[in-house]
């Protein structure tokens, strides 16, 4: 796995690694959301990436990049979101186990999907804590590598490479926005950007329930996410060194939204483009509805970070 | 308009005179669906297609078949579906007005799509008799040019376009499966069919609750619709003479399926494809589910003709 912040080659040679598992997600447009919000928007649909995320791109290329004598005796990680699924079949390609140290409170939903790649369940209480004593005992017993869900140089130059593929199908893109939670993907989104079209500027879209990144950039160090509180179960983490550094050092600005706009830019996107995506994903065209006259007229990209949504439980029914 | 049926040039003129103002919509594949039923799936989003249906289509090339002179007052037609926002989208788009005949009962979701178009809604009372006596005033009094929503040469060869996008991006394909309501959309698929890809199978998908076009194309004669049962909303209506005789001598087959079955089908697209389709498209994969051997190693593609739903009342909640 890579031990330095990813370089351009690193990110071309990680794109090379997992073309042929991932899906080359489509670019969607919309002339009615254009039209409502005076702008050109182009949506980069990661809701219909395996696994239905942007994490199989991370998760396979630290997969991938493994020596196969390290990988026999499996990976491990401990998650109850999209990475643990990502991660599941990643491993389940290359004929390996995985483990997943998943709380035993996870939604039913997670655990089928873990289930569903053949991923190995050890569940735990739910604190940081017993999560983290129980992935260490696990490691420990099983010899299973431990795959961080983003304070991982080979997970974030994977997930850089959803912007890549913009870049190759767009170019004069005046912005790009992506949902931040530990901020994987905004540093693969930042390092790409640097890399493949350096006049686009990068801004990180969080819930103001949730606002750690936005207070960490501001104040330039690490704050915890204390008590979160979004719809976007996928943005609840903070910041790890690693990613810290690549989005202090690369990122025009964090934006920060509402709940409230949240929902409404979920359902438009529901409405409008008859696509599926979570709340963490809506979220970037929520920064789009609450900052209109900052966007008039330019170039957006909006990633659309995944699509795993209760469908019994949507937030407005 | 057309005053016969499409010959093989009407389609391709039909396509020359509409792909401006259409969008040409993707083909989505899924490997967890082909590994669910063990042949190569490839779904036509017609979801994604203006006003959210194959529609549109024809609408607009019912619109820009006409003189210009005719047009001046406007068209008209009844409906409370897909095709009133398609027919009012193609009006606007020429400049013209467009006369809706719509029942008082018709959901909200459907007026505010007719308006949103500036199409003009007449309601009437919930008959059919209420509907085509208002709509014989509103004609007589505007002089607008009524256009049937599938009982129309212009309208059949403008749904035939889609098909012909299919056949001119896959070729090998052993059956096309559509929905089967007033019987437009697989009109056009049987002429489509037949002169671009003759070794096509062409299966029509139809609910059991309103298998009125079953029973027509078995007897050879029309039945009509009595009160059809089934969620499928955009399935309710039965052939006309048009589209009966096309269908009747081109079509392999038609195929019921069980309401439970499409529930399950819409679910399982909305769940692993990340897309919003009617019940009335679900139906096309509810086929396969309900008669997997049949397919099992087959290229088939299956038009997901409209994704307008209601996302306050799904069928699963």
């Amino acid at each position: 796995m890579l031990q330095n912040e990813p370089a351009k080659q690193d990110i071309i040679y990680a794109y090379e690694r997992i073309k042929n598992h991932i899906h080359r997600t489509p670019i969607l447009t919309s002339s009615a959301l254009n039209s409502i919000f005076g702008c050109e928007l182009f949506f980069k649909c990661e809701n219909m990436q395996k696994v239905g995320a942007f994490k199989f791109r991370g998760a396979s290329n630290a997969v991938l990049s493994m020596d196969k004598n390290d990988l026999q005796k499996g990976v491990s990680t401990h998650s109850s979101g999209n990475h643990a699924a990502a991660l599941a079949l990643a491993a389940k390609i290359q004929n390996i186990p995985a483990y997943i140290v998943m709380p035993r409170t996870a939604p039913q939903i997670k655990k089928a999907a873990v289930e569903g790649y053949k991923g190995k369940i050890i569940f735990c209480e739910p604190t940081l804590q017993a999560r983290e004593e129980t992935l260490s005992k696990v490691v420990e017993k099983t010899g299973a590598v431990f795959v961080h869900p983003f304070d991982n140089y080979s997970i974030i130059a994977g997930q850089a490479t959803c912007a890549k593929e913009i870049y190759e199908d767009l170019t004069g893109l005046d912005y790009i926005i992506t949902p931040v939670g530990g901020g994987g993907l905004l540093s693969g989104t930042c390092l790409s950007t640097k890399y493949f079209s350096a006049n686009t500027k990068v801004i990180g879209a969080e819930p103001k329930g949730a606002d750690d990144t936005f207070r960490s950039i501001r104040d330039g160090m690490i704050h915890p996410s204390v008590n979160p509180k979004t719809i976007c179960d996928g943005l609840l983490t903070q910041l790890s060194n690693k990613t810290f550094t690549i989005i202090r050092n690369n990122v025009t600005k964090i934006i920060t939204v509402e709940e409230e706009s949240i929902v409404k830019a979920m359902r438009m996107i529901w409405e409008r483009m008859k696509i599926i995506v979570e709340p963490s994903s809506a979220i970037t065209l929520a920064v789009i509805l609450e900052n209109k006259d900052q966007f008039t007229s330019k170039r957006i990209a909006l990633i659309l970070s995944g699509g795993n949504v209760d469908l019994d439980h949507l937030p407005w029914n």
